[in-house]
């Protein structure tokens, strides 16, 4: 089992993998490139890979069976694992606990090397709704208090299998970035009783230089303080806290205005790497989330982060939000 | 100029280039390497830099002129600039200000293909001198808040030239996460009168299985919560909160633990990429940094931040600190 530790001077918790370590030879460092292999997400390799635990598949096809368009099993490297319990405690003036909790991987696609752009509207729609079924259900395990949906496309971005998947990890306590979040919006709702997303929302359709797309439900912007060249954010413009809590009406919207996203994208930066998170409020807690407006901050990995960055966390942006979404605007879907 | 923008979710500033933003085309992100053509850092080249700020050279040789041991430029493409004002202001919801700062390059030696484990005690003791120089000067600046010197050695840590240099960035703002570690520091302070550093020190003393080296006045150890495998702190054992503070015959041991770090992590990963950055004090400020203690953060760069760090500050460490400890303590130096 993984060790969940937590820094004593910013009170960050990170995750120590102390039961199958790595040692120095098995670090990839000089060059970026998957792993190699027969890959475990592809159709007809099931078997390859733990049982499943939900799909969506063809009537009268069986589990760990081909017939599946989306599909969700347990990571095999799991960072963190279901079974235990917390069993948080201190080491002198260190505090640490045991690895509780879910890590799932939900392959969007049969298709090896069909990523977002080369599906169609709906296989976007299906994997999307499928975010939302894993989330609704992890949901219920009383012990998650933040459950995060990411993916990481391209070596570059992270990803060490190449065919199109997502993570979903539910975590036992709310990752620090996001409870700075919670508590800067928190913080202006005090004050101005607004949502201080929706506030943002409503500046960036009035300016719309960081606008690069928009349909009924949704805003697609750079965000005035980018921390990455090309950073876009998907906000939805009605008010809503929670990702899983998205109307099926809504889904359609969404999956169109990620598909044209990831296509420019990747018309302007043929093969790029990216990552995109889903940032949500935190769940089974004390409902003190007010003001928070879920969204997915989108990333193409086009720098790398120095050493600058880490120490400080003050980014340096090459590009501006406003030219990069004018040429994500002129870039054709 | 760039301009200085504050993130109104979290607090967070980041440096937008505005003035000379760069295009899709200027990104290299397909494959990471050093840019081409003559090197400005190297002996005889004094003229490709723009005018020295400082040197330490033989007597009798001129600025801007070979005879130099080590040397510090104005960067040619600085993130922020000396002259002008800071004009704090807002659009709407956003906040931001004018570019002011400084942005130095420290060349650590005229060789180009020497790094730390290659120059003598001596010379590592010269750059290590000159980056105290360099503080203690830009301290005197009463716009600046925080002075960051930090080196990206490789490609794969955002270097961009390769011999060898460091920069020094002063900020007219405290960064994010050096703002976070010092009220984490100060607030432990308020509850037990003591530096949180100095129980650190106290207990991997104790431990010991996190200790990688140590001589009189210096400690290196593995941090009990890294964030990357094999990061490695560089403390002074005697409490001390600016890093310009250390006492002259303090050098040469900071200088020796230095090399012999940085030997045993390339002896172990040759040709790995890596980090270092040194966090200190705040200056010119409202003296509330009691119970900051300066130290060395250094991390080789070996795997890539995906992600779900990025957006959740939870980093996943495959290697235990324990264990990389271990590994450095027994490659001989």
């Amino acid at each position: 089992m993984s060790e969940l530790r937590r820094d004593p001077i910013g009170g960050r918790w990170v995750i120590i993998e102390t039961s199958h370590p790595d040692k120095p030879t098995d670090f990839d460092y000089e060059e970026g490139r998957f792993r190699s292999g027969t890959c475990p997400f592809c159709y007809g390799n099931e078997a390859m890979t733990p049982p499943e635990i939900d799909s969506f598949r063809e009537l009268a096809t069986s589990k760990n069976s081909p017939g599946w368009k989306v599909r969700v099993v347990p990571n095999k490297f799991p960072v963190l694992q279901v079974e235990g319990d917390l069993d948080r405690r201190g080491i002198g003036i260190y505090d640490l606990s045991n690895g509780i909790g879910a890590h799932e991987i939900l392959i969007e696609t049969p298709y090896h090397a069909k990523d977002i752009p080369d599906l169609s509207n709906n296989e976007v729609e299906s994997f999307i709704s499928m975010y939302c079924r894993r989330a609704l259900d992890l949901v219920k395990d009383k012990r998650f208090k933040y459950i995060m949906i990411f993916k990481n496309y391209g070596p570059a971005a992270g990803a060490s299998l190449e065919h199109p998947h997502t993570q979903v990890i539910a975590l036992p306590m709310v990752p620090k970035n996001v409870m700075e979040e919670i508590k800067g919006a928190h913080n202006y709702f005090e004050y101005r009783e607004r949502c201080l997303f929706c506030d943002i929302i409503r500046q960036e359709l009035q300016e719309k230089e960081r606008v690069v797309l928009e349909n009924a439900y949704f805003l697609a912007f750079c965000p005035f303080v980018s921390r990455f060249p090309f950073e876009v954010w998907i906000i939805p413009k009605k008010h809503s806290s929670y990702f899983c809590h998205i109307p099926s009406e809504d889904i359609p919207f969404l999956a169109s205005i990620l598909k044209d996203l990831v296509t420019r994208v990747k018309k302007i930066f043929p093969g790029v790497s990216y990552n995109y998170i889903i940032h949500s409020s935190p769940i089974n807690g004390d409902g003190s989330t007010e003001g928070y407006h879920w969204h997915i901050e989108f990333m193409p990995k086009l720098t790398r982060v120095a050493g600058f960055e880490w120490g400080s966390g003050f980014y340096v942006v090459p590009t501006p939000p406003e030219l990069a979404a004018k040429y994500l605007r002129e870039a054709s879907a």
